[in-house]
């Protein structure tokens, strides 16, 4: 059992480090050779350059200004100095958005925390159960639900304050969830105009054994939308040539860095060695050997685009159409084409940075079979991912290992570096896999077959969350490993398992204390820092750099990183939820943590942080989902929690929260939801208006021609890019003869010759 | 333990007893007096006339052909011989889909049956565990599952036949399921013109203060849907009306009763009494007394027209819009209109005779919370209906008769009354209610708020199986009431409740197999008997009748009751799941009633059922989704079985079966429901083309025009009605000023003033 004083030292520890952290990334953003790295935001945006070349060599390195350092602090203030349309123009929505999960948290939890020590703290505090009892505790239990005497009438005040935070949680989530959905679409109808707008994606185009895809795409859709349907794009699948391009690339950048050590040193001409990894295989010289493979490449990557332009077995049965107006893609999107409902599937294209290229072919069969496997699979990660890890741990000790390798045994029986090993050796399988974690969670989301990449980070977050509460609140509450407590589970009763978990609470308080602390304060003071990417930076630019645009790719400003950052957040929201009746102690730390979290965040987002993708808060019905599932649990857990304190009168009270609560979701899914699932009508109609209105000679087509062409085709050599996007066109716009009728209903007779006139006609139904 | 011979003299009295109805319906449908009473759905058909009236007044009641009582038992291949397209034709859709579950109930046992009896009979009979043993068994045990000894080999072969039941079940439903979409989607398609086609039901129409609800949805659908929209109509709130109506009703069949009464006999004018029933109060000329009541209803009626009308209060804010295409009304009852989602919300509208009136102005808020209660409401009302009825019970004893009222005791004393009353008087409140309780679900739903007849009896249809699963299933298995089990089921561990369960359900094979031959077999026997409607029809045709359109009205024909019918099937389905693997000795019994049955329901549905609606099968996804979730449980319950056999090497296996099993669902699911709930625009497009190409002239406004109008105004006063419509047509089309334009988006201010001569526009933006 911890002390008070065993966390007040944690806690300096912690805020120690914290404050180091702070100080050195302080010190450091000031460094003009750092700039790079701390504000790559403001070079991708083209509004800073690299420090200016007139100054000493010194001072292009160091800052020697001493007022810069009296003001080392002042970034907290710059962060939060930025409104917040501003910052939705500077770094986009889901930026904007993903802070006000921080803010929601202080929503939340500082009135909470008020009133929990006001009201909670007081009444656990003036009892002397624990003390006059014989079981070792600690001070942090005085303060805590545990030293409240079996059968009080004290209970009750917990009962009144678990109503309370719930009404003021769903209140705060209700207001939070109509702000943003109200932001989400004043964010989509203020737009500018995007391809997306007018764009949908069509997946499942049924075979025809007379026409191309594009063809049949064409048809179907001037049948069906005579009136709306604009132009397409049919998708090719360049995975490979997406692949060699990436290949080149990588050689390119080593050909760089033998090209920059010659320079450097003209004497030797740089040598490899062609086998794994460069580490054996003949040497050779490595300027020539890389030029010729860079080459061979090059003449691969054109034969391949030839193919890939060429090859009917390469456009896959999948499009994306576009509509003369937003209206008309807004219905496409919204309802059924086909009376076979696993063909000529719609959904809202997601904006063309945002489109996952590899899983736009999958089949429905395959699709569900994929999600079936991935089911099963996460359930066994799950539960079941410590068998592994145990194996390795086994195989990884040193007994082992000094079989295995009898000549290390001298150095690893050295004592230091024996305790060294044995203390580090078990834990590094089971670090190694939790930081593989999100990226395997990642792999399984790519494999399910998930169409755009935010919808892949919105899944790796749900999965990450739910791994998370089984193996890291769970598994610290039961103490045991996942697979344990799923047999326990299994064996228990449905009314004994909150019970065990319940009971286990407040004992873990002091743990998740600390967690909080490590996890949550240093850890986030260490994400301003960047100390990786600083690195890796400075190592690109002496080993790799040679001109002003080697230097900016050698620039990472990273990304929010959604699959991992909000299943962090949600945890503390978890906690806090929980612990709010049981151990009003702990909530200032998640305080803390939600402050300082806001405040670094809004610094990276503002200065560091590249958006990758723009899908305007489309998470926001997922983290309202897992915050009222913490709810819902922190109420179950007190329930079993209270039924074990033999406040057996008061635990009825206590059913009727879950049910309000899982009603108050339903409600807000069904009224707040299909603002971030659907587009309507009216807004739609708004902005066609408006639009005809202000720009009525806009050529749409021109403009959607090739918003969707895969990156692959708007690579590096744009001339050469042109004539693949012209040949596309070609591929897409020749004049269609039909041989069979087979796929098109029974109007195409007469609307198809029409087809070339269409526009015209169509110009004239709308008459305002 | 009931013996086979027990169960053959079962069986006998139930053959006996489902033979006398049968003889006695074969006997009386072909008396001319009951032929409405057999027949009445081909004279609403029209299609067959009262017995000639040429005849002697014997043969007109009587049938003396002896040759028509030799081919009694034509009714049989009569029912059968009807092939199913003329059916669809004659029934509708509904009908003829609902016979399929009987006949997919014998496509799944039928080959189930014959599996298990040549492979499970033998390997079960072929042991002598039971024999051995000194348990108490009968001779069905030797047939089942019971009979293998503990830890045998012969397990896995239930574990084959488990796979191989479910492979099949699930390859029937899924064949099933494509089938019945199929016919759905056809006949949809080959369906004739219908105003349902053409018109979206719109809710939550949100309040204007300048403008009537009328002219807010013409503004809202001219400015949205500016190519499409073509007419509407908005419901008015004739509750009142239609109650005064039927009260009117009523009050004249007093009157027609009174009426013949004296006609019959000159002498004496009929008197009653003004009070309660009738049954005391002042003596009044019955005639006079009842004209007086009906003149005064007819003003009422007159008058709450006249406000109905002309009260914008009685303006509930929903509306029926009819769009110019089938096309259009598919995008609009597919898609969100504005965006706030709980306004302006669309669905496609019910056919008009499926209506649900009342309903149609429920709010969104108060929708959400109906459900949460009704929800809450059912929970008690499965698991908690057994503690009012035992008090009920409780009361209803001899002795506290006795007490209340004792001049009874003479009577009650005596020894046969005694007995009668004891033994009659516990059973009687459970009988009421459940004789009460698809009444009692029908309200629940509602109130609920569901807005059409076939969407009410589909959720009483899911509700009444979740009951009788839970109070007859389980309540017999596990015997107890249901908070018993409840109770049972929180304390027990999730592993323990599939055993419980498990090891008594070979044990309630016998019960089950009376219960089939009772319900299944005696009980459908009477069905097609209609004994009440029998009676009531006499007693009408006796004391009411005057003319022949008295006579149609006395007829009863019934309707096919989907929402009481349906869950009785499905609890075959149950049944025949879950003692396939266990006691194959049931399947032949399951078989009997899905054969009688079916051809009992052809012949009603061919000759007596009336049509109340028709959703062209939109109850099948239910239909399929509760056979699923009782494979389900016959999965788990085997499991939980087979662990208490010792056959713990073959559980395992048994637990991707449930998986397996859900997965198939969620395929199909996606595959198949979309038939079932949207409506794909090709289809749309191919009807809007084909009949745009064949009736260019049509005047679909004058078609639509009247279409959803309040049943109450289709009254009996054909002319008065034609002036209300009018009206009610008048206040639709009135040219609307615009007063304020806050509810309408910008572009109405240049659409609003075209819309009288939108229609010529649109008329031209179709060019083919």
């Amino acid at each position: 059992m911890a002390t008070l004083g065993d966390i007040g030292l944690s806690a300096a520890i912690n805020i120690l480090s914290a404050v180091i952290f702070l100080l050195a990334f302080a010190v450091l953003r000031l460094q003009p050779v750092n700039d790079r790295v701390y504000f790559p935001k403001w070079y991708l945006k083209g509004l800073r350059s690299s420090p200016t070349r007139s100054g000493a060599f010194v001072t292009r390195i160091v800052n020697l200004d001493w007022r810069a350092y009296i003001r080392f602090l002042n970034w907290v203030p710059d962060a939060l100095r930025m409104p917040e349309p501003e910052l939705i123009d500077h770094a986009g929505l889901d930026s904007a958005v993903y802070l006000r999960i921080y803010l929601l948290g202080l929503k939340i939890f500082v009135p909470v925390t008020l009133l929990a020590w006001t009201i909670l703290v007081p009444v656990n505090w003036t009892n002397h159960t624990l003390t006059k009892s014989e079981v070792n505790y600690s001070e942090i239990d005085l303060l805590s639900i545990s030293n409240i005497p079996l059968r009080s009438q004290r209970f009750w005040t917990h009962l009144v304050l678990a109503y309370a935070f719930t009404f003021w949680t769903c209140y705060v989530l209700k207001q939070e969830y109509a702000k943003v959905a109200n932001m989400r679409l004043h964010f989509i109808a203020s737009e500018r105009r995007r391809p997306d707008q007018f764009t949908v994606l069509v997946k499942n185009v049924p075979p025809d054994p007379d026409e191309s895809v594009s063809e049949t795409v064409e048809h179907f859709f001037l049948v069906n939308h005579p009136d709306h349907y604009l132009t397409h794009q049919v998708v090719c699948n360049a995975n490979k040539l997406a692949k060699l391009v990436k290949e080149k690339k990588s050689k390119q950048n080593w050909l760089d860095y033998y090209q920059l050590k010659h320079a450097r040193n003209q004497s030797q001409r740089p040598m490899m060695k062609t086998g794994f990894l460069g580490l054996w295989g003949e040497k050779v010289d490595a300027i020539h050997h890389r030029t010729a493979e860079i080459e061979r490449l090059s003449k691969e990557i054109a034969e391949e685009r030839e193919r890939v332009i060429n090859d009917p077995k390469s456009i896959m049965p999948a499009a994306f159409v576009s509509f003369r107006t937003r209206w008309g893609a807004a219905v496409c999107a919204q309802t059924q084409q086909s009376r076979n409902p696993t063909l000529w599937l719609t959904e809202w294209a997601a904006e063309p940075r945002d489109v996952y290229w590899q899983n736009l072919a999958i089949p429905y069969v395959s699709l569900s079979i994929r999600r079936l496997i991935m089911a099963v699979a996460f359930f066994f990660l799950t539960f079941f991912f410590m068998i592994p890890i145990t194996f390795v741990q086994s195989l990884a000790n040193i007994e082992s290992i000094e079989k295995k390798a009898p000549f290390l045994k001298p150095i690893i029986d050295h004592g230091f570096i024996k305790s060294f090993i044995q203390g580090f050796l078990p834990g590094i399988a089971l670090k190694i896999f939790l930081i593989l974690l999100p990226t395997i969670l990642m792999i399984m989301s790519k494999f399910e077959g998930f169409l755009s990449i935010s919808s892949l980070e919105r899944r790796s977050a749900s999965r990450y969350y739910i791994f998370n509460f089984v193996n890291v609140f769970l598994g610290n509450v039961i103490a045991g490993a996942a697979f344990q407590q799923l047999s326990q589970f299994i064996n228990q009763s449905a009314n004994e398992i909150p019970k065990t978990i319940g009971v286990s609470i407040p004992m873990k308080a002091t743990f998740f204390i600390t967690y909080i602390m490590v996890d949550g304060w240093a850890g986030i003071a260490a994400e301003v820092l960047r100390l990786k990417p600083l690195i890796i930076f400075h190592l690109k630019n002496f080993f790799l750099v040679k001109t002003e645009k080697d230097r900016e790719e050698a620039m990472d400003p990273g990304s929010l990183g959604f699959n991992t950052g909000e299943p962090q957040i949600q945890f503390y929201f978890l906690l806090g939820l929980v612990y709010a009746v049981v151990t009003p102690l702990l909530l200032p730390f998640i305080l803390v943590f939600f402050g300082l979290a806001y405040v670094v965040f809004r610094h990276q987002i503002i200065n560091v942080y590249n958006q990758e993708y723009e899908s305007a808060a489309a998470f926001w019905p997922g983290v309202h989902g897992r915050i009222i599932f913490a709810m819902v649990i922190s109420q179950v857990l007190l329930m079993g929690l209270l039924s074990t304190k033999g406040a057996a009168q008061s635990t009825p009270f206590l059913i009727a929260l879950p049910v309000l609560t899982i009603s108050f979701h339903l409600y807000c899914k069904g009224r707040y939801e299909p603002a971030f699932i659907r587009y309507p009508l009216q807004e739609a109609m708004r902005k066609d208006t408006l639009e005809r209105a202000t720009e009525p000679n806009l050529n749409l087509k021109a403009y959607l021609q090739n918003a969707y062409i895969h990156p692959v085709f708007k690579g590096e050599d744009d001339d050469e890019d042109d004539k693949i996007i012209e040949k596309l066109e070609e591929t897409v716009l020749v004049p269609t003869k039909r041989q069979s009728r087979k796929n098109t209903p029974v109007p195409s007779k007469i609307s198809g010759g029409s087809s070339p006139s269409l526009p015209d006609i169509q110009e004239n139904s709308h008459p305002y």
